[in-house]
Formats: structure tokens, C-alpha cells, sequence
């Protein structure tokens, strides 16, 4: 092995990511040293991806750097938090410069576009997994929470649903468009800021909308109800039902349970109706959010789902990673 | 399989390990929302542990807990911080509660015996892999570095060096003591807070005292000189060389590149005489800290290692996690 551990780490991790002043100390030694502002609260999340399990194997190194970034960062965003630091752990089966110069590259862009530093982490060899851990802040007491939520709240979700799923069934025939939402997925950072002081309860949709959602209203106490023809589709999803790729079942299968959507799920009170609500009004019009559905007293172990005017009750069984991606 | 994802970590992970005021919501959300305390830099650290590389397959479940939580505290201690809070996300190949329990346990025993709080992570399934992050505090501008060892200080390390080793190479041979040395590593957290203001530079012995050393030396620009006579070891490393389970000469290898000794390598100040030695001088009568060479000017890239008033040039080859515990 031409490079042992610690040349690895000092050539393609020393340098990646932002600069940061409140980094006193980054990676290098036994730990960071770090400079949390004064006021915030700090945000605290880990994610860890198994090739084969969340990542088919054999993807682009690129876009696995994205990814293992992208689903903390989107935790990051559940919170309504501002990301700055990073630590990053990988386990790999043997060096390969090639795959780690790509994998840096796809995680640094992410990193730098949002203004996180790389401050520690550790490599070693073993099956290809990856661990990341993020901290960043919010204003003290601001932070979203999976509770909250009351009888009669908005329930909504961001951007759209089901691309990434549609993407790993349909394999080679999946669109470019469809395939990037799996490869690439953006964290709503920002939305999730914007939420603070608006939102009543927030979680990121990871494991499939019905999952997620059935752990929100579980936190909230609350049962939820789902209108099945309000949920968000894409052009890109909606290009495959009609091209003959996936049949419209398939397509709600995906938008419901598929998992890897990386968009917020929150609940706004119905009487959000004033000033407070101009700030999301755009947002609304524009379709970066959507209204789903409500939340309702009841039972929230099961979710009511509307579908054509008839309510069924359904199990929230979310994408469970006990379960391999290829099942 | 008989519990999902989320059961799981609920069942074990969501109570264990100290109960904490600034943990302000901890496991079961997307993130943990912690408050830090005013006036101290936030230290961070991660160590991955990866079943056949770092710990040998079917070791005792207990025993994973605890060192998947000791070597992160062990670098929290290197730092002179006090830990807080940790994250820990685990790939385990199938669901074992009886072996999640024992887990749990040695993982829970140790973070209350350090006030250590688990406030998140993540729970898949793959190879068995764990990885850990720990946050602490220091007094602002009070961690320690490997940087700032200076011509003349005193080289010194705490415990015994070598006994981990030792018990990895002799397996069933080795003595109760050098396994548990091993299987229940104990990080110097109180000695790292001791030395804050004390110490000119510090790391943590995890990959072998050579390789550590000559990390602690490049990132102080001086050379290190070692004494092989006056290196700490154990009573029990003395019994497996008198009852011939090794030989003289490879205790000394245990002691100088065995790694997993997780004890504190350190320098002083020479003219560290007055007061300010006071609180040392106790640790050094009782052995917890041995006095083990010095640092002289000259080129860090190699060790000057004296045996019988020899000095030989010793490249600093650390245990390199690339090879596996086995080779």
C-alpha cells in the first residue's frame, strides 16, 4: 500500500471544506478545538452509510462525498439549525486515489457551498462505510422539534417526492433529472432557517414520507391525514409514468414510502394566516413547499390517507435500513 | 427480524450514559440540541472501530462498548478536556439483543462514570463498525496540542506501555490483567485535565508509542530521544517475560509499537521545578507518570532510542490501521 493511513488523511482531508475563524484547531490533532458562539444553542447530528445498504456499490465516488454530507446536513435543516463543523470517519476496503480525490471533491463542494469546515475525523480499513457527524447552531430555544404539532395544524412538505426511489428501481433507465435527486440531494438548509418561530413541528423525510411522518405525529400526539392527490410530484416522476417506466402505483409507492428525499416535513398552525405567513406565502406559489394534509386528534399510530374522497387507515412503515436498498 | 431500526434504539441507546442539564433534547429527534458552556472552547473527536482491525471478531460485546467510548475519551483527555456528550452510530450484521445489551452496558458504565451523556447517532445494518464522536470543554485557549514541545523538555507517559499488545499476541495465553488492559482500556482523563497549563504538548499512545511519538516531535519541529530502560512496564508484561510466554525482545516491541495503550505521551518543561511541579510530583512517585526521554534540537523525522548507552536512529512506525490486528 503505497500511502499509510495518516498521509491519506493530511492529503485529501486536511484541506477540504470552508475556512472558518471559529475553527482554533482542525484536523491534525487527537480532537478540534472549536469557538461556539455566544447565545446559540448547538445542533448536534450523525449519519452513517454501508455501501450496499444506502449506496448501491459501485457509485460515484462523487457522489457518495455528496451524500454522506447531504443526509446530516439535512438533519442539520430538520432542526431549523445553520451548519460549521464537520467530522468525517470512513472505513475503506484498500487506497484508491482516484475514488478518495472524487469522494473529497463531491463532499468539499457541498461543504464550502454551505459553509461547513472539515475539523477532524479518522480512516481505516475495513468495507466501505461512512460516518459523519455535524454540529452547527440555532438561536437559543429556536430549535424545530419532531413534537409540537396540535389538532388542526398544516401538515407540508418541500420540493418533491419519490425521485430518489424512482431512480434506484428504475437503475439504467432511470432520467438523468431522476437520478441526480438519488446522487445529489440538496438539504433545504435555508427553509429549514426560515421555519423557526413558524413551524410547530419538523423531521427530515429520510426513510419515506408515511415512516417519518408516522414519527411526527407520534411525537406531537397527534394523528395525521394525508391527501394522497396533494402530494408533490416531479416532472422527472411524472415523465416516467407517462413514458410506460413505472405504473401510477409504482409512482405513489415511491412518493409515500421510497425514502433518500431529503425534503422537510413540518406542521404549520392554521392560523398562520397574517404577517408571520408572508414569509412562506412565495414559497407556497412557487411550489418549494406544499400543503399535504392536517393533523387531527386521534390515534397516531396509524395515518388516515385520503384517496379519492374515501379515508384509509395506514401503517407509517417507514424505509427501514434493516432492509437492504436492493430488496 | 424481530425489531425494527428505531425499536432498537430506543430500547438501548435512549438511556444510557449520564443524565445531563445542558442536554437541552437528546436521543429521538434529528439532532440533539445541547447548551454549551460560557467562557470554554468545544473539543470534538471521532474514532472508528471496525470488528477483525481494531478488536478481534467475537470479542466480548461489554468489551466493544467500552473501548468504542474509551479510545474517543482517550483523545478527549489528550486534549486536557472534560467530556460531555457523545454520539455513537453502529452497522451491526443482524439484530442481537442480548449481545446489544452487553454493548450497552460497558458503553453505559464508562459514559456515567465520566458524566458522559449519548445524545444521538445512527443504527444500520452491514459489518460490524462502530463509530463514536465525543464533545468536551477546556478553558478557553487551554487544550492541548501535539504542537509546542520545546529543546529540552522532558518526555513522559503515563501507566504502562506494551500490556494491550501483549494480549492481542498471546490470546488465550495472556494473563487476566493484560486482557482486561486490552478489553477495558481506561483514559487519563483527570491526568489530561491535570496537565492543562503544565504540559507543552501532548497525544494520546493509541498506535504505538514510536508512531505517536513521532507525531507528537514533527508537529513540535524537535527530535525526540528515548530511553528503552526507563519505559513503564506492567508487573503482568514482567510475568509473561518470566514465565517465557515472550521474549525480552518483544515485550520491548509491545512497549515501543504495540499500540492500543491508550495512555497520555507528554512533555514539560525542564524548568518546571517550583509550585507549578507540586502537582505532578505525587504522579511520579506512584508511577502513574514515568519520565521517558527528552526533546533535543534535530530532525524529527526519526526517534533517537538509547539502549545500553547507545544511541540508534529509530524510524517512528506507528501501528498502521491498514494492517489488520491479525498480521
Amino acid at each position: 500500500m503505497a500511502l499509510g493511513e495518516f498521509a491519506l488523511i493530511d492529503q485529501y482531508f486536511s484541506r477540504i471544506g470552508a475556512r472558518r475563524s471559529d475553527v482554533l484547531l482542525g484536523v491534525g490533532d487527537d480532537g478540534a478545538i472549536l469557538a461556539p458562539p455566544a447565545g446559540m444553542d448547538l445542533v448536534a447530528v450523525a449519519d452513517m452509510l454501508v455501501e450496499g445498504r444506502h449506496f448501491p456499490k459501485g457509485s460515484p465516488a462523487r457522489s457518495i462525498g455528496h451524500r454522506v454530507l447531504a443526509v446530516n446536513l439535512s438533519d442539520i435543516a430538520a432542526m431549523g439549525a445553520t451548519p460549521a463543523w464537520a467530522l468525517l470517519s470512513i472505513s475503506m476496503p484498500a487506497v484508491d486515489e482516484r475514488w478518495l480525490a472524487e469522494f473529497a471533491a463531491g463532499f468539499s463542494a457541498l461543504a464550502e457551498a454551505h459553509g461547513v469546515a472539515l475539523v477532524g475525523g479518522d480512516t481505516t480499513a475495513g468495507p466501505l462505510t461512512l460516518n459523519v457527524q455535524v454540529m452547527g447552531f440555532v438561536p437559543q430555544g429556536a430549535g424545530l422539534r419532531r413534537a409540537g404539532g396540535r389538532p388542526g395544524d398544516w401538515l407540508c412538505v418541500s420540493g418533491t417526492l419519490g425521485d430518489a426511489a424512482a431512480a434506484l428501481v428504475l437503475g439504467d433507465q432511470a432520467s438523468t433529472a431522476l437520478r441526480a435527486r438519488f446522487e445529489f440531494p440538496t438539504p433545504r438548509l435555508a427553509l429549514g432557517q426560515r421555519l423557526q418561530g413558524l413551524a410547530s413541528s419538523c423531521i427530515d423525510v429520510s426513510d419515506g414520507l408515511l415512516g417519518d411522518l408516522g414519527k411526527l405525529a407520534q411525537a406531537s400526539g397527534c394523528r395525521a391525514e394525508l391527501e394522497l392527490s396533494s402530494l408533490p410530484r416531479s416532472a422527472a416522476l411524472r415523465e416516467a409514468v407517462s413514458s410506460g417506466l413505472c405504473t401510477p402505483a409504482q409512482a405513489e409507492q415511491f412518493m409515500l414510502a421510497g425514502g433518500d428525499d431529503y425534503e422537510l416535513l413540518f406542521t404549520l398552525p392554521a392560523d398562520l394566516s397574517g404577517l408571520q405567513s408572508e414569509a412562506l406565502r412565495a414559497a407556497f406559489a412557487s411550489g418549494e413547499i406544499t400543503r399535504i394534509g392536517r393533523l387531527i386528534e386521534g390515534d397516531p399510530s396509524s395515518i388516515d390517507l385520503l384517496v379519492d374522497g374515501q379515508r384509509k387507515a395506514v401503517q407509517p412503515e417507514g424505509y427501514d435500513h434493516f432492509r437492504s436498498i436492493s430488496a
